[in-house]
């Protein structure tokens, strides 16, 4: 006789010996005061807190024109698609949507799905299976979502090392001439914040005559002129066969997309199961990302102001001595380096500070590479920040957690920034949603 | 020197040379008016149309209480979730969405995914993988969806034939008795619209010591007393280990999830790739299909009406001769047994008579069983009917297909129908959304 339940919970427990058991905060979102958020610490008792690991980069989620859209649409359309993309669910806002996002990358075509990681998974696996005795290489670093789409497909693999061009060339230059190669990588990797040398890969599949899949999700909407991603701030998104991105972070909405040739597109739509046996994006989602495609296309200081605290985020707490890896993008890890640490560490400053990251653990980095991942936005006031530095020095010290130099947290006085708050954030947009 | 273009290009033209090459339908769903929608016939030809098959079947997704649970949580909340669910995307809603399902199925825990797809992929993959050397035996007629999880597993599988006790049995009786188990199955087949017996497999898994996972995906909402499915009308939810269902057709919206023990959900939301790595289901997206599943709680009145039109439709059409498969539920599939002849009738139907029907053609259903599959809800009314049945007599008659009788259209006037039309309309809130 076979006990059933003893297996799922054993399962648990090798998950709470290795310390990698997750709780999830149960976190009510408000869209007047966001990054502040309401925490249900439990059932009878709730908390403020402000959110420092969201995806949602440049607050879209909570845009009023954004939100307007979903709503307009709702009242108009309905909630949902109704059907697959076939069986009656291609709604209209979702045409438009996909004409945008194809115009956005500069491609002929776009296809949306109902998250990025179906999106690699359905168009990796598909690509790949469509071209006779494929190769694909794939950067080390690459998500789960990319990883699951290649397993997918009949494909042969070969990892090269994270960014590193002599490996990709040294593989690419081993491979059969004549034999169909796709590479595989991300403009932007979440975890580290470091940018892939995009041209230089281009150049790469160029000689080789590879074709190329790049996913922007961590870049869309945050760099280039229109929020293209990397691959528009450096002038290469047409060397790049296939784009990856979401609607789900700097979109601040839900679904993923591809933009690429009409062909590629087309293929995928008619052969990836992924796609084809699943309902559509509803309309409201559809419209409420395309308001915030919109946005950001003309959206410079949305992107600025950003980078801006982005930048501040950084260099404060670098001032202060904490431990921040260092790369050229928005994206702050700060390393503890040590699973249980790293959980005790944001446990602290949930419940002693109401600041609310998540520890960031193995299976999504490697063991010894704990750390925090923190995610700056528009919204996130100098206050903000000092509160931030005040918290982490607090903790490091409390954990007796590695500092790399003194803390200098002087310079870093809230009531001083508190006087500046109220100019610093110059949405009009927000001002006029919290009246 | 390979030219990439050419291969999606080639898969494109056998698509076609094969008559399996799908166009999308671009519609506008008009909450106010469905099952009446505009038809994007080309950038500047807008055509009215009914639509008869969408998978919204209880018109969940224009209920105006499902539309403003969706407008108020965008308002409150913003329209995305800013993360995974373990990085800042739990958000309340959800929360309490997975008690209410919970609650329907009468299981201790419940968990949301993105889509039904993503549900049947992470739910079977991971359950089977933390089981040592599984066995999953598979009913014949299985999703997409389920299938994709089983071979993203790597347990052993076997295949019964279709609703098949006997050879499930025989399956059963044949493997390892030490060997973990796991039968899974639909409750209600979506292209024959044909019931599985439920208490019998049950039985089985209890005699065999086998565990038990069904999709309820076209059936929840629509049956038993508070829309728990089929196996809420049959009495049998607590044999079934896990209950898997969709929010994106009864419900209206997005989403998919299961219902099971606590231990088999902890273990799901722990280890499953494709719900860790993903981004959360919407705050406004939660919001509007928790509304549904509490509307249709208390919807005895909905599925009533479903069920008459259904049966409606399925006398109406018999009896003008044409061939309606058989079946126990709301599904009406109509043979036409060629691809070719499938996508003719639809497209006369959509062109001559502005009736949208997708013809359902391989791989979704088997070559030779291409069929017109029709889903009446409880806003088509009638006179609905009526039209339908003259446009497939008409269909039938242009294209020299076989009916089953001679037809008996003469018991449908739509002018006689028509003056009962507004009575049998009788839900006071779509009235009021109409004002």
């Amino acid at each position: 006789m076979i006990e059933y339940g003893q297996f799922f919970d054993d399962a648990i427990l090798r998950l709470k010996a290795e310390r990698r058991y997750r709780v999830f905060a149960d976190l009510e979102r408000d869209a007047a005061t966001y990054p502040v958020a309401r925490w249900h610490r439990a059932p009878d008792r709730i908390e403020d807190v402000v959110i420092w690991c969201s995806n949602d980069y440049l607050c879209m989620g909570r845009h009023p024109d954004v939100i307007a859209a979903m709503s307009e649409a709702a009242s108009r359309y309905g909630v949902g698609a109704g059907g697959t993309r076939n069986i009656s669910g291609t709604n209209h806002p979702l045409v438009q949507l996909e004409d945008e996002l194809a115009s956005l990358h500069d491609k002929p075509a776009a296809l949306v799905f109902t998250s990025g990681w179906i999106s690699n998974l359905a168009a990796i696996s598909t690509i790949a299976d469509l071209l006779p005795n494929c190769l694909i290489l794939s950067d080390q670093l690459n998500h789960n979502s990319m990883i699951e789409g290649i397993r997918r497909s009949s494909a042969k693999r070969q990892i090269f090392r994270h960014n590193d061009l002599a490996h990709l060339e040294e593989l690419l230059a081993a491979a059969d001439p004549d034999q169909a190669k796709l590479i595989v990588f991300e403009s932007l990797y979440s975890m580290n914040g470091d940018i892939a040398p995009i041209a230089a890969i281009a150049d790469l599949a160029d000689r080789y005559n590879a074709m190329t899949y790049m996913d922007e999700v961590h870049a869309v909407g945050l760099y280039g002129p229109h929020g293209g991603g990397i691959g528009e701030r450096d002038g290469v998104m047409d060397r790049i066969d296939v784009i990856e991105g979401t609607l789900a972070k700097g979109f601040g909405t839900l679904g993923g997309y591809i933009a690429a040739s009409k062909s590629i597109i087309d293929a995928v739509r008619s052969y990836a199961p992924s796609f084809i046996f699943t309902t559509a994006l509803p309309p409201a989602v559809a419209a409420a990302a395309h308001a915030a495609v919109r946005l950001l296309k003309d959206g410079k200081e949305w992107r600025a102001q950003h980078q801006r605290q982005s930048m501040l985020t950084k260099h404060a707490l670098s001032a202060a001595g904490l431990p921040v890896m260092n790369n050229p993008s928005h994206i702050v890890p700060v390393l503890v380096g040590d699973a249980e640490l790293c959980k005790t560490a944001t446990d602290m400053l949930l419940e002693r500070h109401n600041i609310y990251i998540q520890p960031i653990n193995y299976p999504t980095v490697a063991k010894g590479t704990e750390r925090l991942r923190i995610t700056p936005s528009p919204l996130h006031t100098d206050a903000h920040v000092v509160h931030l530095v005040e918290a982490m020095v607090d903790v490091w010290q409390t954990l007796k957690l590695p500092f790399v130099a003194e803390p200098k947290i002087v310079a870093f006085r809230r009531e001083k920034e508190k006087e500046t708050e109220e100019a610093r954030c110059t949405f009009p947009e927000f001002k006029k949603a919290a009246e």
